[in-house]
């Protein structure tokens, strides 16, 4: 038996509280090495007064490179139990695996507490369940400069005709809130049920994520009544509302930073940053003497560990629920912001709106920032990058089917149900300029998107077929020339969308199989 | 190459962070498989900007059953981390490991950011390093009903001799906090700088691990006065001073209880415990309507759930350190209270003295109780207890290694030197009758006991010889007699105390190997 592979922790993703009561287990253990895993449990205070061991065998289920995943849904009447695992290898030798490690299938050792694992009793507060709607939702991700421009009157100056290229960083063309609530029916009828707004905080730039007021909407955008008529319009279409907050770094020109600027040590904001030394600038040798976000001199990184800065900031969120009634907040660069902040913010929403959709932007596995009093779910980059890559002939198929159970088993069911899953946004190239402007793709790549867990997320534009590069090119003006349109593409996806919705809950729990049979790779959800 | 066996995890104790700017990292792999582990690392941004990849060769480290660690200090100027493992097996072969899991070992693959894992930004605040104290602390847990009555006009009615025995369930012998005061000198003299109290606070029993009221002292230990004289007594001796808190459960005879029988459903206490129906008692099948600690009718389960509830068990926390400035907090049962209360007082009681010491009790492996906001240390039984089991000879050395490095990689080494490492406490029987009276086999556990990272802990009278099996008889008076007394062993234990406290840095974070050979095994601090 390859011991070093079998690995089973109590109280992590092994265990993931699913309802008042019932517990998803997993265990991991080698590849091609495991014939049975059997798990014996019980509540340790009345098998301790004499009643029986339970035993149930686990069900063989996801494998990556080098391990393979078994699961088993437990009830637990009592909340409290003690398990272990028998397991069984391919040549019949048998073996206890436990809270001490592993121990001789014996009766002697079945006897001891000791040697089991502990849930020592299950408070279903503790799950941390997102809310409920989200694994039904279908997303729709918007820049709202280049949605669609509703008012011209709001437009900033030197604004480029729409669709003008090629797009530049700081173009402007003028979209706006108007802009996307007289176009809220186009995107029931698409069957979208969540709007994702990219920043929409005075700024100077056109993404916005450098922000300076974060109570006041940017005016190139429109009022705040603008924004109350655009959430009181999703939410009659049945449509939650995200907003785009950046609370790593504020833009340099925010009334902060400029303070900081001008005041230097004496600013009422001087620990609102990462400031080594005053003035800020740059020493002698070049280097900037404040932390920032990435290397530029323009995106203040911000002490998140300071309370006024905290309280600030949870202010911030509270505001945009209790005024406006959104029903989401996504996070930018979540993962370089400290965590004892984030479990004091994401704290403060859920006890002002419970279910309220708490998202982290991340790019990689990030099993730190979920649950544990933080995010329900982060930005799923790992799981769906392999899509597009797959779909480029630049991935066997057996890679592919690796990398993706590795994702689908680094985090809980119910968190993998809300994880946000866009194949691309904002910060990617698009899809179809991805895929060579192959149509095929991208339809292949949205249905492989709807058929995994998660919660789902199209890109403005992509549903007509809008091509565009890297960033800036991936942010053009969405194309409302239907004759400009892929109307065939857009009936494809409205189609898949409403598949979708109908067997969301199926597709959120039912079980996953993959089978490789040379060129072909079949998905079984089942 | 066995795949199955190499697991690394970012944040998680596998990425300890030590100090600002420093990281222990570790790797698993499976035993006797990997020549080498190189890791190779960098500040993501500055390396996409053309800063070189370092990289730098792991030790290997502790093997449990199945798996070898390996570790590395890293220093990490700019706080931000992304890397990736380069392993080489037995046989030569080289793979690459990181966020996607394995990949070939190219330069094409090296230079694909998405092929590491990250480590996005340290805070040092995240690292929750527990207080620098605990680590030098030599703990002394008192039962203080039997350890000295310094006041015999507030003993128990119908008080028993002092020692005479047997010891049964709420016998009284009249110990109380004066007794405490008149040895502490006795105590310092010993060695010990720290003083672990089972709880003091009112209760029926000998053992008030069934309190009534939290804001007072049990008259029959003494007063508020008494209590701030030993907490005074003690700092002056240099000796910090922890409490004992039951909030898993209530006594049936705090008033909190005894409302809810009396007014049911209409009690103001009818939330603070988990009641299925009213009023509370027994169904007709004899089940208890009420969740309890275990099965006993009268340790009704507290609802730490309730805001309500929460805030007066905050309130009797702060209480005490900031009235009387105790330095610590023990939580009884600890792991059956749900986390979401523990990340709420742990961070109430840190935010008003910020190097208090917590500690949540637990019997098992509970890396969810500890970090992530919660505890500094549990009550570390799982690396103590096989001590005991060694010394008895029921336990191979092979076996006992393995299970010592399994516990000593669960949690971040600045937990580690934080947890609290007991040979045996009032819920035990006594190590002296463990070993069949043999002292010999008590100063060879005290002695490896001291040379583990931890922080170790010596019950009362264990120091002199004092015997006695499993509760209550491991509740015996304090043997004051010194013609009584192992006075040979009490001078045996204060050599190993001062030795230990003179070297605790170096123990607490010095490498450890162990060496069997035959029926010898060696430990190497280095
Ligand atoms: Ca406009
Ligand atoms: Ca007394």
């Amino acid at each position: 038996m390859q011991l070093a592979g079998i690995l089973h922790r109590p109280e992590s993703e092994d265990t993931a509280i699913l309802a008042d009561h019932q517990v998803l287990m997993r265990l991991k253990t080698a590849r091609q090495d495991i014939e049975q895993v059997e798990l014996y449990y019980a509540d340790m205070y009345l098998w301790q007064e004499g009643a029986p061991m339970q035993h149930a065998t686990m069900h063989a289920g996801l494998a990556t490179q080098g391990n393979q995943y078994w699961t088993l849904n437990v009830d637990i009447p009592t909340n409290r139990l003690i398990y272990a695992f028998k397991l069984t290898d391919l040549a019949g030798e048998t073996l206890g695996y436990g809270d001490e490690g592993f121990f001789d299938d014996t009766a002697a050792n079945w006897a001891v507490t000791g040697r089991y694992f502990h849930l020592p009793y299950l408070h279903v507060s503790d799950a941390e369940l997102p809310p409920a709607w989200v694994k039904d939702t279908v997303w729709y991700q918007i820049f709202p400069e280049r949605f669609a421009n509703g008012d011209t009157t709001n437009d900033p100056a030197n604004v480029q005709p729409w669709g003008q290229g090629p797009v530049k960083r700081d173009s402007f063309y003028g979209g706006d809130l108007k802009g996307i609530i007289n176009h809220l029916d186009d995107l029931a009828d698409l069957g979208i049920n969540g709007l994702y707004l990219c920043p929409i905080f005075t700024s100077p730039s056109d993404h916005k994520y450098d922000t300076i007021d974060h109570f006041e909407i940017d005016p190139h955008f429109g009022t705040k009544k603008d924004f109350q008529a655009l959430v009181d319009g999703a939410h009659a279409r049945g449509m939650r509302v995200m907003l785009d907050a950046v609370f790593n770094h504020f833009g340099d020109h925010s009334p902060q930073w400029e303070d900081v600027v001008k005041n230097g040590q004496n600013s009422r904001f001087a620990d609102w940053f990462h400031i080594h030394d005053f003035p800020v600038g740059r020493n002698a040798d070049g280097q900037l003497n404040y932390e920032t976000f990435a290397t530029g001199a323009a995106m203040p990184k911000v002490n998140t560990q300071n309370p006024a800065v905290q309280q600030y900031l949870i202010d911030v969120t509270k505001y945009w629920i209790e005024q406006f009634n959104i029903d989401a907040w996504r996070f930018d660069v979540a993962d370089e912001v400290d965590h004892g902040f984030w479990r004091n913010l994401c704290g403060a929403l859920r006890a002002v709106k419970p279910d309220v959709y708490l998202l982290g932007e991340a790019w990689h596995s990030s099993q730190a920032l979920v649950n544990n009093g933080q995010f329900d779910a982060v930005m799923n980059y790992p799981l769906t990058q392999p899509i597009l890559v797959l779909f480029n002939g630049e991935l066997t198929l057996d890679d592919y089917v690796g990398k993706t159970n590795l994702q689908l088993m680094q985090y809980r069911q119910p968190n993998q149900q809300a994880m946000f899953n866009a194949l691309d946004t904002h910060d990617t190239a698009r899809m179809l300029t991805i895929f060579h402007d192959d149509t095929t793709k991208v339809r292949a790549a949205l249905t492989l998107l709807m058929l995994l867990p998660g919660s789902p997320c199209i890109y403005y534009g992509t549903e007509v077929g809008l091509a565009g590069g890297p960033d800036p090119d991936n942010r053009r003006c969405m194309e409302w020339d239907e004759t400009n349109q892929d109307l065939d593409l857009r009936q494809f996806v409205q189609t898949l969308i409403a598949w979708r919705k109908a067997h969301s809950d199926f597709l959120a729990t039912s079980a996953i199989s993959w089978q490789v049979q040379g060129a072909s790779l079949t998905l079984t959800r089942q």
